[in-house]
């Protein structure tokens, strides 16, 4: 956290999400400097749809990862090319579909058979042919929260890779959709490299498959889901970017004319994002004390709905550390940011920063309780 | 759900709440029947700040139950009276409180001692004396879900039901605030009417050690959490108010001159709401097929934040039941309404009501994904 900012951090009213455009610029550098040649990096909006955030990613020649028409139509008035543009989804609806077709989008995300006709036809009744790849389900066990395990086989996303001679049968009938290629996710939060060596090992046999039933593809999409370490913001700012694009580099043998696509969300904006609060109360309970904040889970939701941990610094006092409870002001007991969490003897007044905040904060801000959203400000 | 409302609704876009107003007027005329006399029923805006369901409840005499400014402002402008306001929350402002005092509401139910000092200067600062209420946590376990339990020692909520001595010489020490009573709130969706009786019990007691003290109050609220049958709305759409009401009238014994007031969020407004929304796909997947609809957590979070489960009805098809995943549009895991849940054989295009979600549904509505608020359509 830069100290100008810590300096200067009075003037503001709180809560506010605090974006360090730094950290943002030199992790979108270290993304550039060792991604795989020829590769494209989606930025995944869902982790953070901030315009301002979005044009400098614009800007750095990203692609986007959009999950709705809304985000599309972000990701365009941010500067995003149409032709850097796939669409994922399990509900896309028919207005979203019509919408991405006419903006030329690059590739359909497709993640069902009944999705598949519903693009088909829809494409049909505008004269278009939609470039589609198929999202396969690759059995693979991310290892991370229940809630964001995306690649095993009982989730409602994907197509699964048992599925997938029925679905390449389906796309080739179809005279208004063309099968550009694979889409894998398999995940979020992942901080063991292990599961995108079996993804790279699934995608290998799955190519060679689809070779030999004289299926050409352009497009192989990996998708994401690398984690960031949320214990210690300042000592890994920059996620493993290098060793996780050598597992592809390395191990993915990719066919002439394929083009490789990763998307990344919450490890190009997790570690530049801060939720700043002031401390309302400090209360003495029985067993122990609570600081009370002026944020709650309307501007965080991670530990309420994930048990998520976030790195919790008191920004304005240097005393001796105690423990506390740290709370939000909302009515519901899952607003609470960690139970005894050391933290410098805090007063009502004193700033609070909870860290890796870029990620999967604002883009779910709620206003339960009538609570205005928080504004988001800028490093300069 | 009213006939003619099926019939006609192919003429909405989804997904939208759905209010039935006459379940809303039997839901307020059974309270208004069966509430002890001199009662006073205070609605909680926090289970749904709507203002159109607000001003019904307004015209009907109800008081207001807030949780913020926010709050505040959405009961004055729906026509309930400032006198008949009371604001709660561990997590009072500076400016929400200002406003408040200016506002002259009823009573400030404090929940530490720390925000009863702050609420007294404040009070100072513009030459008023604060109405106050300690918020005592009775350590009655209502038995619900840990996240919406209250009523124990270790939540953020209230002052310990130990501490009471301490708040009261504090309360008589200051200058600006006046102690009127206390108020208790147990918890959430509670289903046995048992906890309520303790709380009656606890209440006596604590009554008659404030006469030995010599403190004079005109003022107990027993808070609200009186639950809703989540399982059969159809059957159980008035939630039990009169046997609810009947253990405060036999077992509360208030001294002269004492105000009841009762705070009810979700059993005014719970089963007058359904999310109403249209299948977009269904899916064969491997092991079980799912129901993709157009309304998600975005819409109603519980079942992701709580493990909430909601009666599920197909509205459109009479075929005969199989089972399956209901899920939503969003990109989480999460985002799922049941897993094998029976309805009748379900197609693209049919409306699926979730219902009893009148409560905590519009009210914490998040726009993630970049998806659209949905709107409110009411019954006529």
């Amino acid at each position: 956290m830069k100290q100008d900012f810590i300096d200067g951090i009075g003037r503001h009213d709180t809560p506010f999400y605090y974006y360090d455009l730094d950290v943002l610029h030199s992790t979108l550098h270290a993304i550039a400097a060792t991604q795989p040649v020829d590769s494209i990096v989606h930025y995944a909006l869902k982790a953070n749809s901030d315009l301002r955030l979005l044009s400098i990613i614009a800007q750095r020649g990203l692609g986007a990862d959009c999950v709705s028409g809304g985000e599309i139509q972000r990701a365009i008035s941010a500067g995003i090319h149409p032709q850097h543009i796939v669409y994922s989804g399990v509900g896309k609806t028919d207005r979203e579909i019509e919408y991405a077709l006419s903006c030329n989008i690059d590739c359909f995300n497709v993640e069902s058979l009944a999705e598949l006709q519903v693009i088909d036809s829809l494409a049909a009744a505008c004269g278009k042919i939609a470039p589609v790849a198929f999202r396969i389900n690759p059995h693979i066990d991310a290892h991370t929260h229940h809630y964001i395990t995306t690649g095993t086989s009982e989730t409602k996303f994907g197509i699964d890779i048992s599925q997938l001679d029925q679905a390449i049968e389906c796309a080739v009938a179809l005279s208004h959709v063309r099968l550009r290629g694979l889409h894998f996710h398999i995940g979020s939060q992942i901080l063991s490299l292990e599961p995108y060596c079996m993804l790279c090992s699934t995608i290998n046999r799955l190519q060679e498959q689809l070779a030999e039933r004289g299926i050409d593809i352009d497009y192989i999409n990996v998708g994401g889901g690398l984690g960031i370490d949320y214990d210690s913001p300042d000592e890994n700012t920059i996620p493993p970017f290098a060793q996780y694009f050598d597992i592809f580099k390395k191990q993915l043998q990719l066919q002439p004319g394929v083009k490789l696509h990763f998307e990344l969300g919450r490890s190009i904006v997790g570690q530049c994002g801060s939720l700043i609060s002031r401390v309302l109360y400090v209360k003495e309970g029985v067993d122990r004390d609570f600081v009370i904040l002026d944020a709650g889970m309307t501007e965080l939701i991670r530990p309420a709905l994930y048990q998520a941990s976030h790195l919790i610094e008191n920004l304005t006092s240097q005393a001796e550390v105690q423990p506390y409870d740290i709370v939000g002001p909302v009515c519901e007991t899952s607003d609470t940011f960690g139970s005894h969490i050391m933290l410098p003897t805090t007063h009502r007044g004193d700033i609070i920063a909870i860290r890796s905040a870029g990620a999967y904060a604002q883009s779910m801000a709620m206003t339960y309780n009538s609570r205005p959203l928080a504004p988001a400000v800028y490093s300069e």
